[in-house]
């Protein structure tokens, strides 16, 4: 089955990511919120400078959400940084996790946490001459679903509840994605429990 | 001058970037790391997620690298995210301060500091069929530079003295822009001071 995808066709998706609590006791919360999260629908690896994690779209969102959530729920000022992808011609098929069922192992146990996240959010539709189009076609679909914040030079500001946010991102990865260009690059930085953030809000 | 300009011909060089100091003291860090840098060679404006610059592109990298430097000296593990772009065709061409000459600010002061940094970047040229070849291209000169580190999913690992490491960066930002498609994103992403970097190398 893997070797059967050929390159920039495969559906794995792929998140290199960090995060970042901004407190003395950083590495405590980092691995306390990747072992309180269930990993284990996604493939990872975790190097001196981030993390990566490949698998289907839907368990790279779900683990991602939830790590992000259980660095927040310590209350330390978290930042998340990451760099979706999908469908790079140079990837490889390893790695994958695709024979995973589609059944989110994260989201039960997080559902009920509210989060409230300042995000910036760039979408990067490889090779391809209408690329503008999309990206302003997914701001509108930002506005419509009620956590478009700012527009700004080089990103897009998102903001609300964690929830609605990552629902959000989700879908726009995945519409974003035409046909004949199936390479897309989204990068997202959310900032959490940030003093800038007067109320939580 | 600065209505002549086309969009997606300007030459303004654009970051968008977050410095995240793994300390309680992060705001301390901050405020210290942006006073200290000279930031008169470029327009910034600061958000509660992360903070953009714009202007000519030597001094977006020698403000950039001199804040990051300014950071690191306090000893605190420092991560730094940006995305560096020029030749969106959305852009404007208001903050730009590309009238300020071409003498360096910050380079004076900061040539002496040596920093070992590991680091990930990521090349988007977009709206460009040979995207691919431009990447592996400056991944072949990051290896020719001595900064090369390791191959990986959706980036590639540079490590070094931080000199050596933005140097490179600068150099290929420049080289990976063609006639046709100006149009390019860079993200990049450092670890200083990591505890994974045993004795800072």
């Amino acid at each position: 089955m893997k070797s059967s995808l050929s390159c920039g066709t495969s559906p794995i998706v792929g998140l290199r990511f960090s995060i970042h609590p901004m407190a003395d006791n950083f590495v405590e919360i980092i691995k306390g919120a990747l072992s309180k999260a269930d990993t284990s629908n996604v493939w990872m690896h975790t190097d001196d400078v981030s993390t990566v994690m490949r698998g289907k779209e839907i368990h790279v969102f779900d683990t991602a959400k939830a790590i992000v959530l259980h660095a927040a729920a310590t209350g330390a000022h978290v930042a998340f940084n990451g760099t979706f992808s999908i469908g790079c011609p140079g990837d490889t098929t390893g790695d994958s996790y695709l024979e995973k069922e589609d059944v989110l192992v994260n989201e039960p146990n997080v559902k009920d946490y509210r989060q409230y996240v300042s995000s910036q959010f760039g979408l990067y539709p490889m090779n391809n001459p209408d690329y503008m189009a999309i990206i302003y076609k997914e701001v509108e679909r930002a506005k419509e679903c009620g956590v478009f914040n700012e527009s700004m030079h080089y990103a897009s500001g998102l903001h609300g509840d964690i929830h609605d946010v990552f629902a959000f991102l989700e879908e726009t990865f995945m519409h974003a994605r035409s046909e004949q260009n199936k390479h897309l690059v989204m990068t997202v930085n959310m900032s959490i429990n940030s003093p800038s953030h007067k109320g939580g809000s």
